[in-house]
């Protein structure tokens, strides 16, 4: 680690994904939030990562990632299996069928944070139970930044809990549907707006790819999906997103703290991120990522909206 | 008339719309692909429009279009009733169901053009059979410019004719599904490189509440849909996008041929006229739009991909 870079904290799950892609079935791929995550933030930063793994997980995913300065000592390895998700893509990569998920070791998940997780400045909580969310969070030596995502059957499931938590979180990160969900309200602006009523200053509404848009109090700001000539894998998109986004708040910490032009700023990167994970199966190209990648296709994102002289 | 603004030529449907919107039923409401069209383009100069209506249709719309700087003496009006649509829109204006179609006096349409309608140097061929489009062409004397619009069932029904028409566009404007549809591939970003072979040097790809793209020799242009607190009514919207688009490519032509940037500058000028239009039951916003709303809308467009100082 060096010591001028602002490290991140990563919570999250690791699993092992069974993809069925139109290109062909992809049994036992690394997947789950926090390794993707992880893998995008640790591509401008220091990464931290609490999660758990059961004997089934492999050591060479762990040695990856401290190769790329992720601090894995938060790994838990408890007895049992892995979390395990199968999934079904339509040929349009577009809709996707869950097939199966195995909880296993990640249903009785209690996150342990040691002294390097607590100081960390940014914190991103994937989604998990939200209740183990704010536990983190309680853990925590109060961070900078704070940021979410949660999912339908939170949503659905654990209102209260989820609303006591979103008290405490700066930017949430969810998709359309969860924003409808979320608020109740199908019009995306007037949900945006319930929804940063209940405590996100910022809003994030991921899109697939038609990319995504950011609500704060200085307006919406609308990055484009790039129009990718191929999409190989659409897995882990959204948790790359929320690790090139925190990653670039972090490495502009030291000289500036989050505000409206610096959020807009990383959601080019978190998209730029996302684009390039996309373009492998499961992990890897994010787990191969270096900034230069990303800051390509920043420039051929900047270019979807610029006007030529 | 004035003598400094180049005249735009619109050719296309006028039509009664039956409208079963959330917020109720709005039988026989003025509509027709030319006649949101026309109104969009008249906010930015002269418009000559050819059409055929029955002779149940009103004259206030005729007396409406003209006091807007709309020439209608190529309105034919032909014996019978005029063309008629009725749909239902879901509760979130994305889908609809066309619940009638009457094609009228529109199934015998042939376009008649006089003199002022040759010498048009923009001209939009609205969604009406290819070969007709390819009659208006072969009429007109050379126009500068000639954007078109085209649906599924020309797609599928007239590939042949649709094939020689696209040969001698230059813009052409469909939306995402149609551009599926019509090059056999889903990935938009190579859909789009195969249907600019067959023709038309630029690609617009409308995608309703998520904006449009470009694709040209320069590259890709994204405009964001603006997320507007409340769509009334999304009919008309594509048309109107086709109008504020030609409607600004015409009032700069005189200072400057069409080109990337124009091209790009237009798109925002559709989105803005687009985003009018659906803020009002069928022609009711676009009818009374005037450039300041435009130019309003405009700026609130650019500070969707602004990044704040």
């Amino acid at each position: 680690m060096s010591l001028n870079r602002v490290p991140v904290l990563i919570v999250g799950s690791m699993a092992f994904d069974d993809l069925e892609l139109p290109t062909g079935a992809f049994p036992n791929t690394v997947g789950g939030s926090a390794t993707y995550a992880s893998y995008a933030a640790s591509t401008f930063t220091d990464v931290r990562v609490v999660a758990v793994v059961g004997d089934d997980f492999d050591g060479s995913t762990l040695a990856t990632l401290e190769a790329r300065g992720v601090s894995t000592s938060g790994i838990e390895r408890a007895t049992g299996r892995t979390f395990r998700w199968a999934g079904r893509y339509d040929a349009d990569l577009v809709g996707r069928t869950t097939l199966d998920t195995q909880l296993n070791v990640f249903a009785d998940f209690q996150p342990k944070l040691a002294e390097e997780h607590k100081t960390c400045p940014i914190v991103l909580l994937g989604n998990i139970h939200p209740a183990l969310q704010t536990q983190v969070l309680d853990a925590m030596a109060g961070p900078q930044l704070v940021v979410a995502d949660t999912m339908n059957f939170w949503i659905t499931g654990e209102p209260e809990r989820l609303a006591a938590l979103l008290g405490r979180v700066q930017v949430l990160i969810i998709n359309d549907e969860e924003a409808r969900q979320l608020s109740g309200i199908h019009n995306i602006r007037r949900a945006a707006a319930d929804i940063r009523k209940r405590g996100p200053h910022t809003l994030i509404i991921k899109r697939g790819e038609h990319g995504a848009l950011l609500f704060d109090d200085t307006g919406i700001f609308a990055v484009p999906g790039y129009p990718l000539e191929e999409v190989v894998d659409p897995t882990g998109a959204g948790d790359s997103f929320a690790g090139g986004f925190i990653g670039h708040l972090a490495s502009h910490l030291a000289k500036e703290q989050p505000n409206p032009r610096t959020m807009r700023t990383a959601m080019l990167y978190g998209t730029a991120t996302a684009s390039r994970c996309v373009e492998g199966v499961g992990t890897s190209k994010v787990q191969t990522l270096v900034m230069s990648d990303v800051e390509g296709r920043v420039a051929q994102i900047r270019t979807l909206f610029e006007l030529p002289r």
